[in-house]
Order: C-alpha cells, then structure tokens, then sequence
C-alpha cells in the first residue's frame, strides 16, 4: 500500500509499504476512513527533531476495525472506531488518574497517513461508535483523535471553569480547538491570540469573545488592557517556544494556570522567576483518551464540529503538499483521502 | 531598641535602633509577643543572597497593636493581632482571587526582629484575635504568621485532599508543618523524606504515615517501592534547590501535583522534559492571609501545636547563636523573647 514516509528535513514521500498486519494479540488492524498532517508533524519536517530514519507518519486516524488478535476483546471488525495519538490499555494506575498519556505500556501512534494501520493497544486505545457514523461526520471524528483531545487537554489543564476568563496562546488548529474547548467548558471570555483573518474568522466562530493580533510584549500589553490589568486564569499554550511560553505565563494573573501543549522546543524555565510570578504549569503529551468518548458524543450529536479546522483536502499521493501548505502555512491543517 | 541587623554573610548582630513609627497612614506599630528566625534568613547569612546594605532582618511577627495610623479601620490599639509576612492590602484583584502574596500593593516584612514593629497595609494584613490569647499558644500563633502558612499552601498548591498520598521533600520547620497541612486536609498517606531523627518524630507527631530518609535517586526509588511504582499524587517541595526540585518532579505520579515553597535557588526546568513528565507545578510566596483566619482558629481552639518547630527559645541579645544553632541544623527553628 502507500504510506507517507519522512526521509529527512523537507523531504516527505508517499511510497509503497507492506500491508501492516497483527504483531501482538493485542493489536487491531483498521482502515482509516481518513487521515491528516498534525502540527507536530512539522517539527521533524522543519529539522528541528533528528531524523534518523525514515518515519512513518501520521498518527490521528478513525476508521473500521478490519482484524484484531486474539486477546482484543472491546473491538470487533466492522465497527467503527477512534482511537487516540497516544495508545494506552487504559488500566494502568496512570490511566485510571486520567493520564493515559502517561500509561506504563505508552506507546506513540505512527504511521498513520496510510489507508490501514497498525493499533497497538487496541481495547485500551479503540473507543468504538454504536453505529457506523454519517460521511460527513469522518473529519470532525477524525480531529478528536488527536487536535481537538490535545486543545480540550490544554483548557482542562488551564483549569478553565464556568465564567471564566481563558486566553489560546496560538492559532493554530490546536490553539483554535482550545476556544472550542473553553467555550464548551463555560469561559464566558476567551481571548485568542492571532494575526491571520482566516484564523481569527475561524477563532471567532468557535467561540473567541475578543482577538488579539500583537504579539511578544505587546501582546501581553494588549492582554493586560483587556483584563483591567489583571490578566487571565486560564492560560493554553499551543506553540511550545520560549517566545510563545513566556507571551503565556505573563498572560496569566497570579494564581493562573497555564496548559501547556505545544511540544517545547527550546523552552527554559527559571525556578526562581517561576516562584515569584506564581502561576501554575501543566502541560504534557494530551491524555486525549480521558476525554474522548465525551468528544465523540459532541461530534455524533452535532453540537461541535471541530473538522472546521481542516481547510485543505488532498489525496495521499499528495501529501507532500499538504506538508508544504501547513508549513507555509497556507493551510490550517491537511485532511487526506485515500 | 534592640533589632536584629544582617550586615553580611555569617554577621547578624542585636544592636540599637531607631523605634518604628507610624509613616503612612495605613500603618500600625505592634508590641511582638514573640519573634523568630525563618529558613529563608538563612540564604542571605549563608551568602546565597547578596547583602549589599545592612539588612533589618525578621518577617514572623505577632503581637499587641500599640498605634495606628489615621486610615487604620479594621485593627485598634490593644488587639492581639497577627499578620503575614507578605503585606497586602486584601481588595485588590490579586487578593481576592486568593494570592495575597501577589498583591498589586505587596510589600514584604521586614525588622520583625525586634520588639516593636512597623506593619505597612494593616488593614488588608493583620488579624486580630477576639480576646487576648493565652501565653502559651504565642508560639503558635506566631508560627501562623508564615512557617504555618507556607507548609500550608504547599498542601494547598499540591492539591492535597481527603485519603491522598503526600510526599513532604524537607524536614526544615517548614516540610514539618507541611505534613501538618497536609494531615489536616485529610491525606491518608504522608511521606515525609528526612533524615534527623529528631525531625523525623516531629514528622510522626504531626502525622506522617511513613519516613524515607533516602535522598536523590535512592529517596525516588524508595518512593517508587512505597506507592507501588506510581508516585504521589501530592508532592511538597520545601527545599529550593535543584537536588530537592528533581527529587520532588521524580516522586509525583503523572498528573501529580507539585507544590513548590522553598526559594528556589539555581534551580532550572527544561520545557520538554517537564512537558513530558506531565507534572504540575505551583510555587511562590505563600498568600498566608488567605489561610491565617483558619489557621490562627485551629490554633486558638487547641486543634494543631505548629508551635512545636521551635526547638531552640533565646532572648533577642542571643539572635546570633540562634542563626548559628539554624545554619548547623542544631535547631529546627528559633524563637526569640524579649
């Protein structure tokens, strides 16, 4: 079959593979009803990861279970299922704490831009719908596998509440599904920080009260004017450099919290600042299989429609685009079809 | 009078000052009932801190308001009052939300020392009692003021509640009434890391299920055996040091939750390995008057005895065998009569 592989910094291929098949009695072979490029993705592809050799990419997937091994007991063929970027058996004290992001049998997702794929993990990792879903409904699925998990991860570590104030460091479809995600959580003001139209347009529609467009200090400013000097309680992080960290944590007021999910690249802290500003950090890998079960009912009953943040679609073969497009960042996110 | 003045590392002397007065209107001068020397007086006498001028040492105070200046409402002469040693004005946005140590008019406390004090802000700071307390709770009441207060809100940051497990790092008088803390809000396990004996039955007294006296990776590995490989969900850093900061990450368990109340000292964290131990953190200056009224009752109603971190009782003109008996470790705490 054809997968995408990356070979080295820019140089992203879709190219012909083996069939993925049943490794362990506890995985499930699936083939995706589609697939997509992840903002993470971009950091291998821009060098700012080693790659040694070749990956296989993409690890946000949703589709019918073709096969499973011999100890898979939640899943059947047939049915359709999600399944998180993280795989997890969902038993493991960290995971019953909510953290399957951190299970002991952790394991990451790859692979996944490719028609069929490999799910390790499977009865923890799969979470199956009762019915095979409407077409239209693959993207908005597909986006709970990992993007929305991850933006809803970062408001929830933010601490977001009913009526309060959150501010999304980062437009891009992370930072945009973590309006959604404060909205649905209750923030009566969620302040977004862009400076694309299309973005902000997209922001807004999720539910973003306000824009901000300065960055750095000036969007702190900006922040600080809008919050009568005080800043926010709920901060969401969604870039992962020094720049975006540091626009985040003096966003926050004292006793704020910022999630943080944008991989930090490059990103120090020092103890002694952290102390003295006195906001709360927590980030991490999204433990996206928490929350989606609850993500998947939004999606299936139409009260969210977070695919909204694929504004590209392309055939595998043009993944290579899709790359491109995304770090140019033309595109929001690439959805691919197979 | 006599106050005690830091004029460089290793030299604190009593000698002769000025009496405080009233300078703004918002001020007090309180008689102290009693005084002591905090483990954070320590980092300027041991040179950690730069002491460029003499410094007015002494932040923990309680005592009898002698004056009050013309704005003065909530506190009159003759009251038993004690305050933080964060002073804050207790209406600001920061107040409110709890983090009186970020208070947009903070001032920190200084020259408490001595037998008389001036308190800057004493209507948001002080508390006053109903009655004249007993003599024998002064020492409590003044632990209140801070070394209480500060073990406190590592519980609280840490996010201790009923039937957790709670890893105390640091047997300072602190980490000790840290496991108080935690004892009172309802943890089921308590794992204080100390290696003094005397400490460690302090530790047992105030409520600790169990002692590790391992530190660094040996402390982490015993913590590992204890909670079965998982770690705690609350984690107490009392310390301030890189040692004492990694020895607390390592013992939470992902999604734990690290309450950090020793200054940090060349401490540093690095932004993808935090991200990906998934841990959260909250430090800084303890809002003590968010907990003072609570805590100053449980005192006042013979529920706690955090006055027991004092070991060592000396008159003022003794101060600095009293910062000597801290820096050797011969004493937890010391309290000063006058």
């Amino acid at each position: 079959m054809l997968a995408t592989i990356l070979h080295g910094p820019g140089d992203v291929r879709c190219e012909e593979v083996a069939e993925p098949k049943i490794l362990e009695p506890t995985d499930a072979i699936i083939r995706l009803s589609a697939s997509c490029i992840c903002g993470s993705d971009l950091w291998p592809y821009r060098g700012a990861n080693e790659v040694k050799d070749p990956m296989a990419m993409g690890h946000e997937y949703c589709g019918i279970v073709e096969e499973v091994g011999g100890a898979v007991r939640n899943v059947r063929p047939g049915q359709f299922v999600v399944g998180s970027f993280c795989l997890s058996d969902n038993t493991c004290p960290h995971c019953r704490f909510g953290f399957q992001s951190s299970c002991e049998q952790r394991q990451f997702m790859s692979g996944a831009q490719a028609p069929r794929a490999r799910i390790p993990l499977a009865d923890g990792t799969l979470v199956p719908t009762t019915d095979l879903p409407p077409d239209d409904l693959i993207p908005s699925l597909l986006a709970t596998s990992d993007v929305l998990g991850t933006g809803w991860y970062a408001a929830d570590a933010a601490g977001v509440t009913e009526g309060s104030t959150a501010i999304v460091v980062g437009d891009g479809a992370v930072g945009l599904l973590g309006v959604l995600a404060a909205k649905q959580m209750g923030a009566s003001r969620i302040i977004a920080m862009s400076r694309h139209k299309s973005r902000q347009d997209l922001a807004l529609e999720f539910g973003a009260t306000d824009i901000v467009s300065e960055r750095g200090d000036d969007g702190v400013k900006r922040i600080r004017e809008l919050t009568k000097g005080v800043g926010a309680e709920s901060v969401l992080e969604c870039v992962g450099t020094q720049e975006s960290m540091s626009q985040a944590i003096n966003c926050a007021r004292p006793g704020g919290k910022i999630g943080f999910v944008g991989v930090p690249h490059g990103v120090q802290f020092d103890g002694q600042t952290l102390f003295f500003q006195q906001k709360s950090l927590l980030g991490g890998p999204a433990p996206v299989r928490r929350f989606l079960p609850h993500l998947m009912d939004l999606v299936l009953n139409r009260e969210i429609n977070p695919g909204k943040v694929f504004d590209l679609e392309l055939p595998l073969t043009d993944v290579a685009e899709g790359y491109r497009a995304m770090d140019e960042r033309r595109a929001i996110k690439t959805l691919l079809r197979f």
